[in-house]
């Protein structure tokens, strides 16, 4: 991401910062990988929760993308996005009927399911508006959250096929778990879950016929998944921006980071120590890192504390009062999730600023 | 905070819900504690971030409100604050611009000060405006984030008083970092913090008169600080709803707890293990704590892990797929930056909605 770019843009501090073109390399690496492997890319947007920029990922190719929210899916849909698979729990009458609303509306909707109450609930919706409406079976290779555990998943698929409005098409897994792992200690942890996968998918065909799709793989494991045959799918969605921690962890370099936030230097009367005009309200500490902090020069100073408004660097001779600093989150998700809108460059002629429509979209 | 009237809503989840009765108690218990003391109280609103709730706390005696963000003052001003302290450095002329604005309109704004470069821009911004601005001296009594430091404090005292448009009327000092502690322990720090105070409002009489005001104190330590004569205001802010971390520390009770989250059980597929629908992207993890989860029982249940839609409950035997649980955060005021609106009951005869006006400001 451009240090000068980034921080010239004329707003005041702090703001969310968007290279565009950077975005628009990432997206075609991983589309042109997805293809080269033979697997449909079906990108996660709540990294960047932007439905122009799940349009263009489905222009390079991508088959929909995956959203986490019903609330989250409504944007997506009204903002032109058609093909959507909730690859998340859904289980209230309230949200299904909502599901069964898009659905309706000509969306295709696709939504993960490992209950009965769930599937119940779906089908009963989706029967009152004379839909049917594609599920896919959510099983638990071991991030320990929801899904259907491997010993349970035939009883499980045999009670899914019962539901007169709703269509199994396929299994999905998450391993969002892996990705501080080393390559081969993450390669050798996804060949084990392919393993499991393989059996399943064999339970799968003996009770309900070869699987449509079997769709798996975050930012830190769609590569590895990719080399396996049964896999048809691949949903990762941090590779839009990338951050601190794909980085750190090998899927990206400094250089293919496309988010960021400015700040300025907003208080500096210790020596050596200068406080930035942002904090975890601006950018993520979620996963228990700090952002990188770039310094006019370009050089990185490093970041020894961080409250909700303020981030403190140290060894900070080089910075004085009003100056701005590039902070590159450790989280890409986390920190769009805090802003409305960002300013973005290299989508249009001029910079401008890009609405985030699916920001707070929690139900 | 009532259980049974939090979770009964007609709301989807996750919601974020206010219980105003209790909030109201705690405003009345807090503002009837300066009362008695002699203290000014200046509760910071960046916990609730409510014009209706800081005019109510005004109402009740606050002598205004601080706010940490320019378009935080703006939000509070336009909802009808009038007297508003910027607890924090403002450095750049778009800031301090609008903050010269906010003063032509008659809001009596207030900004903390500890470098020439904010003074100077201030200044100028006000000047061109015709206004005068008040501004307060912000130390470092400990924190080791912003305000001026012990040493350095007459020679900024006497340069601050050369501004032809700003009036300087105290001293301001935060220490949000000693909350963590036992209370003698607290106790002990803000005793030592009072001796260096002591020292700085002498040098401040000798250079500038007496000091207009003394502004200290967060919910950890206001009343350790009210202890002392030369304290004229305190800014504690999260007591307003308290949460996980104030009870931890012993200001506050689990029962005066006024603000949490519900969120509602969606997948229980291992034994004794329930997935709830609000993670991290709802309630703050930003202290290190997860929320108290409280089931429909009324028993508590051990809180294991946390993701950005889901926290994972183990010991979950009286949970089942559809049951809404009642989350009490450990920050309150990183949680409510998360919520465009909350669900409130007790403020009028039906329980309704109310906008967090100032959510997301961050310049």
């Amino acid at each position: 991401m451009n240090l000068e770019d980034s921080t010239a843009l004329q707003f005041d501090t702090p703001y969310m910062v968007i290279d565009f073109n950077q975005s628009l390399k990432n997206m075609k690496k991983v589309q042109s990988f997805a293809d080269q492997h033979g697997k449909t890319l079906r990108p996660h947007s709540k990294t960047h929760k932007i439905p122009l920029f799940s349009k263009r990922q489905i222009s390079l190719g991508a088959v929909g993308v995956c959203v986490q929210k019903v609330s989250e899916a409504e944007v997506m849909f009204d903002g032109g996005v058609e093909d959507i698979l909730i690859s998340n729990e859904v289980v209230t009458g309230i949200k299904t009927d909502r599901i069964a609303d898009l659905a309706s509306r000509g969306c295709r909707i696709k939504v993960a399911v490992d209950s009965e109450v769930g599937m119940s609930s779906l089908n009963e919706s989706a029967r009152e508006v004379g839909k049917e409406i594609d599920v896919i079976i959510d099983v638990d290779l071991g991030m320990d959250r929801c899904g259907i555990l491997p010993d349970d998943f035939p009883g499980f698929l045999k009670k899914s096929s019962g539901y007169s409005n709703l269509t199994v098409y396929g299994i999905m897994a998450y391993d969002g778990n892996v990705a501080d792992e080393s390559r081969s200690e993450r390669s050798r942890k996804v060949a084990s879950e392919v393993e499991t996968l393989t059996k399943l998918c064999k339970d799968y065909e003996r009770i309900n016929g070869e699987p449509q799709t079997v769709s798996v793989g975050a930012t830190s494991t769609y590569d590895l998944w990719a080399e396996y045959d049964i896999i048809t799918e691949l949903q990762p969605g941090t590779y839009v921006y990338y951050d601190r921690r794909t980085t750190e962890y090998g899927a990206s370099t400094m250089d293919e980071i496309a988010m960021g936030v400015v700040g300025t230097v907003m208080s500096k009367t210790h020596s050596n120590h200068a406080v930035i005009d942002a904090g975890y309200k601006s950018t993520s500490i979620d996963n228990g890192r700090y952002p990188i902090l770039i310094m006019p020069s370009g050089d990185t100073a490093p970041v020894t504390s961080m409250s909700e408004e303020h981030t403190v660097c140290s060894d900070a001779n080089q910075l004085k009062i009003g100056d701005r600093v590039l902070l590159l989150p450790s989280h890409a998700c986390t920190t769009t999730d805090q802003w409305d809108k960002a300013a973005i460059f290299g989508l249009n002629e001029k910079p401008g600023t890009i609405e985030i429509k699916g920001r707070g979209m929690r139900e």
